[in-house]
């Protein structure tokens, strides 16, 4: 997108979210235990050809999930790594990669993943090392979730391979996306989601379903789905467009588009929706986390956590080294 | 696919499952009823343009229904009776007619879908009658399932849509298919799982993650599945190749490829795989069946009306005129 390209993009305004979320943001004791084991894994399933970008992708997720599940442990911050490694591999093989070249076969690939999603899991000849890798995720996160925690998991799951499929077909074709489908189909592409559905399994806790349907807690999970999106895209901006080819939809371009603004503006505007639903979060968090020993406080302080993690990569140095990858994208 | 097409193709061999199926097929006494509530629905969400079309979609999908749940009460084959006219009539009208032409605007239909499917149900300005129509059909669910069965619904119908994606983007494409790859999207696009949790949403059971999984249920469920494609693609064959235009991928035209063979040895190998997963669905059901007073049999005897809704189709004299549209689609 030449048009919204510029060598400023460094310069351009960020959302200020210390007011929300201060920092420092707590981590994990597994940090590092957690790099050592998501490199063993991938040797296990050989998701990523180069070793420079494995190794990458191995430093950044684990202070990810580090950041997510501060108080999980060793073996919950283990699965949740690796699925997260498992979820961006494959968004950056296979979906922008490859699939915006070919859809049909991204396609294909997805519906590997569907069959096993789908509750089957019989070894097939053709097997590659994303089905293999994704078999074993499936059976350690059936043996820690409850049944419903799984299926949870699992429609998340799907929505995330829809969400890679959705972008695929819309590389640098923003004109065909409208404000509110890419506000919708957001949370699926950054998974965070998902990073939600994985904190209540590693973390033991369940709400009920008054709980989960209550304003509080469905404001609360928009809030943070929302900001993460948007600070993954803000975040990631002067990478995706100075390494060329083509780009996802993404809200700086939607809002050069929709409200006829400059890149600046955009991303003014962007800090600004930014900064509310941060905003929004907070309030939700304290308000919820007064419930003391109630799942509703587990859940407020998982959010916390969540948002944290993304909130960070704002000021992360190393994001500028390894691009897209956020906290989980 | 002109090297699959024969005029010769209503003579071609079918299977005979009249040993495992012999019928006669029980039926709901509201199959009536079904067939005048289908059509006020569709008043009131007009999904298909064409009178006729609709006035026959009705008339199958209330036989179907009718034969899938012949104890259900009203309210439960009035809800599975319109959830499946949805899923025909979007099938028909935005998947093959639509979506073979232009993939990425299917992907943005579906993504409207998997929004609501994901518990996001505000509505939209530019909601269209297909999702006002899934936001009252999933909120009739909600009301009636328990929330796992909610979930796997809602699993369901995801890979019901991933499903019609998948065959969008291989019609007359069956060279880039395997037939693994083919069996194992072949329940979802036929949408038999779907049926299979509407069943039992409507008749009120609910098994055991154990009874799930147990070998039995999942073998008798893998059997009535495939059985269920495979019919559909065997009795719709004539029709989908009479009427021209590109056709998706189906059993006969991948064995002719895989099998290097002729039409009519496709069809006997077809029909005998037919009769294969019948004779293992029926000693299932006899096994199942056995466990009076459990959900076990409740639920064998779902599966053995939803077989019997698709192997009704056989023989059912309206095929012809009615085309693809089976039990279920």
């Amino acid at each position: 997108m030449s048009h919204t390209r510029s060598s400023d993009a460094r310069t351009l305004p960020m959302p200020d979210l210390r007011g929300s979320f201060p920092g420092p943001f707590a981590t994990s004791p597994y940090a590092d235990a957690i790099e050592e084991q998501t490199a063993h894994w991938l040797r296990a399933f050989p998701l990523i050809g180069s070793p420079g970008e494995a190794k990458a992708l191995c430093n950044i997720t684990a202070h990810g999930v580090a950041r997510v599940l501060p108080a999980a442990d060793r073996d919950g911050v283990f699965l949740c790594a690796d699925l997260f490694l498992w979820l961006t591999a494959f968004d950056d093989v296979h979906g922008e990669a490859e699939g915006g070249r070919d859809t049909a076969r991204l396609v294909r690939r997805i519906s590997h993943c569907v069959h096993l999603l789908a509750g089957h899991d019989e070894p097939a000849a053709d097997d590659d090392a994303y089905i293999a890798a994704l078999r074993d995720l499936l059976h350690r996160f059936r043996e820690r979730a409850t049944p419903a925690q799984y299926l949870r998991l699992t429609a998340h799951l799907r929505d995330n391979l829809f969400g890679i499929l959705w972008e695929a077909h819309h590389l640098d074709r923003p004109d065909q996306v409208t404000l509110s489908d890419y506000c919708a189909m957001r949370p699926h592409t950054v998974f965070v989601r998902t990073v939600m559905a994985t904190a209540e399994v590693a973390l033991g806790y369940e709400l009920t379903e008054d709980q989960r349907t209550s304003t509080a807690v469905r404001e609360l999970e928009k809030a943070v789905a929302d900001l993460a999106g948007w600070i993954n895209d803000l975040a990631s901006y002067a990478k995706e467009t100075d390494r060329g080819g083509p780009t996802p939809p993404s809200l700086p371009t939607l809002l050069i588009r929709h409200r006829e603004c400059d890149l600046e503006e955009a991303f003014r505007l962007a800090s600004r929706m930014c900064e509310g639903q941060a905003s929004t979060a907070r309030l939700r968090i304290t308000e919820l986390a007064a419930n003391s020993g109630n799942a509703l406080a587990d859940h407020a302080r998982a959010m916390e956590a969540v948002a944290a993690s993304y909130v960070w990569h704002i000021g992360h140095a190393r994001y500028d080294s390894f691009g897209e990858v956020g906290a989980m994208q």
